[in-house]
């Protein structure tokens, strides 16, 4: 697979301990997003924030128990299969009752291949 | 809350050592969005790297004991809300001596609710 | 250096094991650009993902002895000075043989000095 020229990077801030049907939400995505055969996804844990789950301010510090920590997952791939994946991801999330912050930015795809 | 549409990410760079009033700038920061109401905020540690803050390149490896290492603080919001609270950063900043990389960058929110 | 209005953020997401002559892809890149004076780079280590590099999932939990997570460097500067150093990058990828994933994105650069 090659995609290189205009694409979309997708943004999901969500919660370590998010869960859909037992298993952790972030991964459920990321499974998802393999699935679909999309370009690639990347998971980044936050060390603290607040928003869309939760306005108690995670912290790396507090709450290093219970690791409820803010999750990002990083998703670059063509606007329409983009789409496609935003629109599966809805339905998880409905399903899973998380708050979630989702965003779509515009990118030049400099260099992609396998 | 919930908030759609055309928003704003605003992405701080900022050293992990860096205080304002004998606490970290970038706890600061975080605590002041809260205050200020911001949809939410999301801090990841680096590993590496070096910028405003520094010519040194600082690294986890190198530098594990000091944990000086990169912050990446993350707000997304709309560009209203964003733009009052980057003047209340931007004092804090001038206040603390740090060096600091600021953008702002558009962005689509597709979902953002509690 | 004081840099401000329009700039671009490069991101590169790249494996941890990825080599340049015996030496980290990952550092090589962030060398490269503190070389060529760029205003900064931060590296940041996610805990899972797929992509350019390999299908397999990577995580933090399977792969810790081994530590083959993706990586996100993020440079911020001129485009000027991007496009400079993505042909410079470009050649390293290259002889490193990695997939790698390279975005480009416009950002407004509100603060940069040092």
């Amino acid at each position: 697979m090659k995609i290189e020229g205009l694409g979309k990077l997708l943004r999901i801030y969500i919660g370590e301990q998010d869960k859909l049907h037992n298993q952790s939400l972030y991964e459920a995505i990321v499974y998802k997003a393999r699935e679909m055969g999309m370009a690639g996804a990347t998971v980044i844990r936050a060390i603290e924030g607040f928003g869309a789950a939760s306005r108690i301010i995670h912290t790396a510090k507090l709450l290093r128990l219970s690791e409820d920590l803010p999750i990002l997952i990083e998703i670059v791939d063509t606007e329409e299969r983009i789409r496609k994946a935003v629109s599966e991801f809805e339905k998880m999330i409905d399903a899973s009752g998380a708050g979630v912050l989702m965003t779509m930015e515009q990118v030049d795809i400099l260099r992609y291949h396998q």
